[in-house]
């Protein structure tokens, strides 16, 4: 019973497979080795998008933290969720990286609505040099609620950003999670929703640590570059890197493995919400089920050895992921029922 | 035939086979696995040091740039040779975690005499407050220029720093070829020499990317890992980090595998010097050749397909590595020879 | 009629009498000079601290984001009021300068109760790796809604602060508005209540551009004046900063200044409330008075030349200064009544 | 005698009296005063370039690195004379605020050739990702040594940095000197030779602290002025500062003043190359003398009480200023001669 993160999971055959297929010879260190090109080229494939500038780096706080700097200028402001991944989770990477200011929209269950992230621009104002300038927008999706934006509620935010010239980030750490939740195409929840940059998770959904990011245009490709390198996250055996993606990419793996994990949680949602004593408190749309649990459950599941987040209150996180079992759901319902 | 760089090998199989036995189960995110902590353990065997703080990072750079960040403070001077990785080959990372100034101590051959040394932090001077203040030394070993220390040169070089007040980083990006090099033992080479952080690598020596960080006093542990997080390189599923030194370390592998790479450096440098129109540019004490070759040997190694460092005029910088093979050391001999 | 800001008033004659004083023959640069020592020395004697560290810059901006910097480290979170000039009013000064996250904590009329802080550090937790760590905290004083602290609600945030373990920063920009507000001695409001460090602001109370940054324990002196050199913050010829304050200081003048000026609002905010279609948003307890106007009291105001912040729909805000004039006051409120 | 600093003279009467006659009335804060846009106006004429942007600051250390963080890229390099202010004298601050690293060009007497300079910038090289991408050139005029340049010297330098499409910053902290010294139009020293940004000193010649910062180009106005707030360096009374330059630069004062100055130094230096056991080390073409004393001779002028900046093994700065006197130098002279 293992719902602490589905960073804890361990990674399916496949991707194990992909790393030691690219354990052959030598290769240009740095990115400039074939493997790196093939996967690159995959995923411009998987994403529609043949321009696409695409990155590898081995954490999401990486993906974001990179992604943001190159779209904000130092006295800048990203509009994010309140409860955003990059606004508390991840010690002040974005602004380390990018010298901007975080600015929080609040929205329910974890989602901003097009008015609210439209309201705090306008808050913010912009040619009034006491402030931070308006700098870029980054979308979570699958958001740190669980739950998820339709490709038309993304483009309904773009459409905000846009109108206020603001590029748009989308930190995809569950990505895949979300298409196989809304059905999308990949393309379809990013550019041509009016994404511009792309932290397309890997790890999350199966990898042992790796993360792209794509630029759908091009233009700031080389800031990247080096923006990363300065970051420390160019990795100079990078093949190991861009392998996890080709395995995990072939034949709709990455797409199977998040459609069983989204499975799991349902199932894991919907037990909950026939037990009289629990409740959810988000909608349970991906992967994710934040709930609130009775007492007694809490301890029954503690002796279990049922792993989860445990939030204080009675409230809980559980995170499925492709390795989650059916029994393991099962399991923790019963001893959530008592 | 390739010496492009010891980053552009494969990696042994025992290192893939440690990857898999971790891919075994869940376990908790952020270092907080069995794994982890063993290979942290393992670490800390291997230098003789139970009580150092061990972490792990993926990438030199990364190592180099949180440590030094850990050690000196923003309005500090790290003192390194002039041409030290840090200096040159990081794209100011250094400086960007840190917020310190890089000041470079000239030396023959890569590396820094203790009177060098001295004399720059005595001219950079302290408690004048126009200029940054001495912070920290870094000592790169194996050196860019592919010679060694000897661990008392190690330790005349911390005491120059400890004379000053200043704590002393090792850049062991290629430690394991440096110990392989000396013949002494990994404590030698580090804390009973002075060190007070090191950047243990281990890419260069074998793995898909992986480097250990180790603070022998571990009072700034702490401090390092929020900014390793900040930075973007804790990795949640970090048994894949760890996992990599474990199969690495065991049996003394790591150190087979520099022996192996320092020989066929040595039987590179050998022939070289056998060769009348070619020429050794620094001592080759480990696994780094720099040479002068003529250039009708050049033009003979491009049409072979031999893969090295081109410098510019005539220069060349090869690197051997646990992959690198005589066939191809003598195969490289012979083109050269004409 | 000018309301616009303490900001833009003239300098008092003591203040340019004290510029010209100090402007005879030369000096040792940087602070190395009698004038410097001598305020350093008046502003101890004034705060009943004769160990603080004194030092001198020009913006008030300057002088909280160079405080904070040193209180507070990278991976820091620095507790301030949700309308706080640090959070809203500095473009990022204090994140540039400090590396670390402002966290806001909400409160009504610009005030954090003991309470909401504690609440606030608290739900930000301490020890886990992903987030920022509780840093430091800063209080606004007179705040930017215009309204004060007493001694003891400084002292009951501090001894919050000091709970978790954090130092505590008085933004005192208005600091002498706030000491004539309370009848509370400089000693009283700031060290006596636990305040560690102290932005002294001069420019709002007369002075041409002069703040000093005060530290009660001198402990973090040099690290002080080595972040305030590398801000381009470090004067040459330093006595003309220092010089303001000997002239402001001198024989209770900022206090008489400082009073005049909250009179004037007093005088202001009590015209308005008697004034029907008026309202005041904030109590106005020192030099500004934050107030909700007809839109034909704009008109006419506008029309008469009258110089203040609107803030739309209505709301003004209404600085006074040392220069403001009973006539000034009564011609504003003649113009708002109609 | 004073010969420690040009920043230890006190201030000529008419910039006091320029000082006193802008404190009059209220004003808009932030440079949206009259005295502001006279003073820019004032400058923007004096340098022939009416389409220039112009901002004050109060240090020279802020003008450099502002304008630098305009100009230069975090990942970028500014190349700068190895003896340079910027590179030894300001603390790192250039580096804090660009994020650049400095990268140092040798040269005799302070001065960098156009073949040096080409030299560096193609050794950096680009298109590397682990190296600093070259991002700027900074000249200093007058230099360090207190050399200078000819207009032609500053246009073959930025003609260097052109060919590698690089911006060009002059750090003029002794501007006026630099003009008084070569006999060329501020035009002719500036944008005539292709300088793009200047660090216009006014602190040295004789202000209380301002410098102006001017880009011939407006097109980074706007991020220089949030990068100036965000830096803490944008005064509310903002006139105080323009009012300097005002008195300053009205009927040439300014360079009448650096003309007395510049005669001063050549006295000195004249007088020193007569003593037999005295020597000069540099050329002295402005307001700085560099020379080598006897210990005899040191001796006897500490026991006067003459000021000056001993930098060890003999030798010694001094620099004269709008103050110094015929008397103070022959004075100096008399006891350097024994």
């Amino acid at each position: 019973m293992f719902f602490a993160s589905d960073n804890g999971a361990r990674c399916p055959a496949p991707v194990m497979e992909a790393l030691m297929r690219a354990n052959e010879g030598s290769a240009m260190p740095y990115g400039n080795d074939p493997v790196t090109a093939a996967a690159a080229d995959r995923i411009r494939e998987v994403l529609e998008a043949p321009q696409a500038a695409v990155y590898f780096v081995a954490t999401g706080t990486a993906a974001n933290a990179l992604a943001l700097a190159t779209l904000c200028p130092p006295y800048g402001a990203v509009f994010c969720h309140e409860g955003a991944h990059v606004q508390h989770d991840e010690c002040g990477a974005p602004e380390f990286f990018s010298g901007a200011k975080l600015l929080p929209v609040p929205g329910d269950h974890g989602r901003m609505s097009p008015q609210a992230l439209d309201a705090r621009i306008r808050a913010q104002g912009t040619r009034v040099v006491h402030s931070v300038q308006p700098g870029a927008v980054t979308i979570t999706d699958v958001t740190e609620a669980g739950t998820i934006y339709s490709p038309d509620e993304i483009a309904a935010l773009a459409k905000v950003a846009q109108s206020h010239g603001l590029p748009v980030h989308l930190d995809g750490a569950r990505f895949s999670n979300a298409l196989a939740a809304t059905g999308a195409t990949p393309a379809e929840l990013t550019w041509k929703a009016g994404v511009d940059a792309l932290s397309f998770g890997g790890t999350k959904g199966g990898l042992l640590g790796a993360e792209a990011v794509v630029f759908f245009d091009p233009a700031k490709a080389w800031e990247f570059e080096l923006r990363r390198k300065r970051g420390g996250h160019l990795f100079s055996k990078n093949r190991y890197l861009a392998a996890q993606f080709l395995g995990w990419l072939q034949g709709g793996l990455w797409l199977d493995l998040a459609d069983h994990a989204n499975a799991m949680a349902a199932r894991l949602a919907k037990g909950i919400e026939q037990i009289a004593a629990a409740s959810l408190v988000h909608p349970a749309q991906a992967n994710i089920v934040f709930a609130t649990l009775p007492d007694a459950a809490h301890d029954r599941l503690k002796a279990a050895g049922a792993m989860y987040y445990n939030m204080g209150e009675g409230r809980v996180r559980l995170v499925t992921s492709w390795a989650t079992t059916e029994a393991e759901v099962d399991s923790f319902l019963q001893y959530t029922n008592g």
